[in-house]
């Protein structure tokens, strides 16, 4: 089955998109955390979005969560690794999942965590996004995992079954990973070594642990890995007013496309996106 | 007194800018109607303005209404005839005030009437946007006057106590305006006529009537009268990614600048022209 759209995201913009989507009966998959914006939901108080009063992000991401479902929405938790041109339309890989799709709204957000230094360079050498993918290859093998979330240590936990040894770097409160194989790290990795391939990881104190493989388990992917040939300025996804990319067919909302970092322009672009992807499929028919 | 900005309209992208306006502690006047958006006002259902599912557009302005009050916005019920730079600022005539402001963001909406043949050409020679600038002008005089809803009725009323005689063109239901000296027309003006100045209005029917002016009593005025500097596309104002037109220190946000005509898209619009009000006045600090 090949959708009309892929939405990327289920903060604000990715809502948004999905809302209109959904309206105009577009056959689409809505790909993210079903917590919604994890960002927002920390906000204590907003008073700048229209309609809603001195309400904080916990309550407009519930209220945002209550209309995904009043209007049928479901979201499809999975971390899309890569996004590929294929043909006229694009091939999503999402854990171990294969999705072709004619266009793609990415929604994804500011990225929450720095990328690691050497971590861009030596992805596919080495640093991997999905632990389904790419876990079968360090089987008898030592790695180190940087985990962001709890809800990603069931991957970590996957890859434990199969590595020799795993160096756990947990950027959350209270990992419940544990394993013999398993050292629960309390230094904070700071950067990815290796030049061919991943060698190792740099610790904070300056010391440095060998590994064969580093899995980054996060929200979202950087940008540069995900879609290389999509065009960025200053970090930020490269759009214009109909929020189209450079690549035909990939649109983006949000804060990924740059500040101001609002609930109010993340919702807009996500509407203007999702209008967009709309004319575009209407285009190709 | 120089404002930092001047917002004119009061539909949901104007709303969302002085919000934030307000928020940064900016010294600026909002313009327009204190029903806010009446043509938001009268859409039957909403589904798609995120976080509030199912509402009618009545709710979501009086919601708009009531957040606006709470925030302590107030707005100035006047018609801006016309902004023209001034130094480093801008004037703005509305009704018979002068505002002299730093930045300016447009959020007049789409015209929501057009244009009559000859409108544009004849400003200033005869078509006049305000009873109380250039009624004075009219005295002993015949004139036209259309008027798109009951609350500029007063206008008109002044305009008759100068005119000798004044054909009435009501867009309304129920027109009240009466006089020894006002004709009632029941057929609608179709075109301005004259060359070198106002000569005449032509009814649907055919039928000419001379009138030595016209006025033309609206929320909005034509852009093309307003600032006419400003550069549009397809009716549309130009700007930017930062809602920045051409001309520095004019924003825009909303219907003004083009499709979607959506509520998201226009208070995401709002909100990022107030973020370059704040950045450009910053910059001239």
């Amino acid at each position: 089955m090949v959708y009309d759209a892929a939405v990327i995201g289920t903060g604000p913009a990715g809502f948004s998109a999905a809302l209109n989507l959904k309206i105009h009966g577009k056959n689409f998959i809505w790909i993210g955390s079903k917590n919604l914006s994890e960002k927002a939901g920390k906000a204590e108080r907003i008073d700048n979005y229209p309609g809603l009063s001195h309400i904080t992000g916990k309550e407009l991401n519930e209220m945002f969560g209550a209309q995904a479902e009043a209007m049928g929405l479901t979201i499809t938790e999975q971390m899309v690794n890569s996004i590929a041109p294929m043909g006229a339309n694009y091939a999503l890989m999402a854990g171990s999942e294969f999705y072709e799709t004619r266009a793609v709204i990415l929604a994804t957000g500011t990225a929450r965590t720095a990328v690691l230094p050497g971590e861009s360079a030596l992805v596919g050498k080495g640093v991997s996004y999905c632990a389904t993918c790419d876990g079968g290859l360090y089987r008898g093998r030592t790695i180190a995992v940087v985990c962001n979330a709890a809800r990603f240590e069931h991957e970590a936990e996957f890859l434990a079954g199969l590595a020799a040894g795993v160096y756990y770097f947990p950027l959350y409160k209270d990992p419940a990973l544990s394993g013999e194989n398993v050292e629960l790290m309390e230094e904070r990795a700071v950067e990815i070594l290796g030049e061919e391939r991943v060698s190792g990881v740099k610790l904070k104190s300056g010391r440095e642990i060998a590994v064969d493989g580093v899995f980054c388990l996060r929200d979202s992917v950087a940008l540069a890995s995900l879609l290389p040939s999509l065009e960025t300025e200053e970090g930020h996804i490269a759009v214009d007013r109909e929020m189209a990319t450079n690549l035909p067919g990939v649109y983006a909302a949000g804060d990924c496309t740059g500040r101001p970092y609002q609930y109010a322009k993340a919702v807009g672009e996500g509407n203007v996106a999702a209008h967009s992807v709309i004319a575009y499929l209407a285009g190709k028919e």
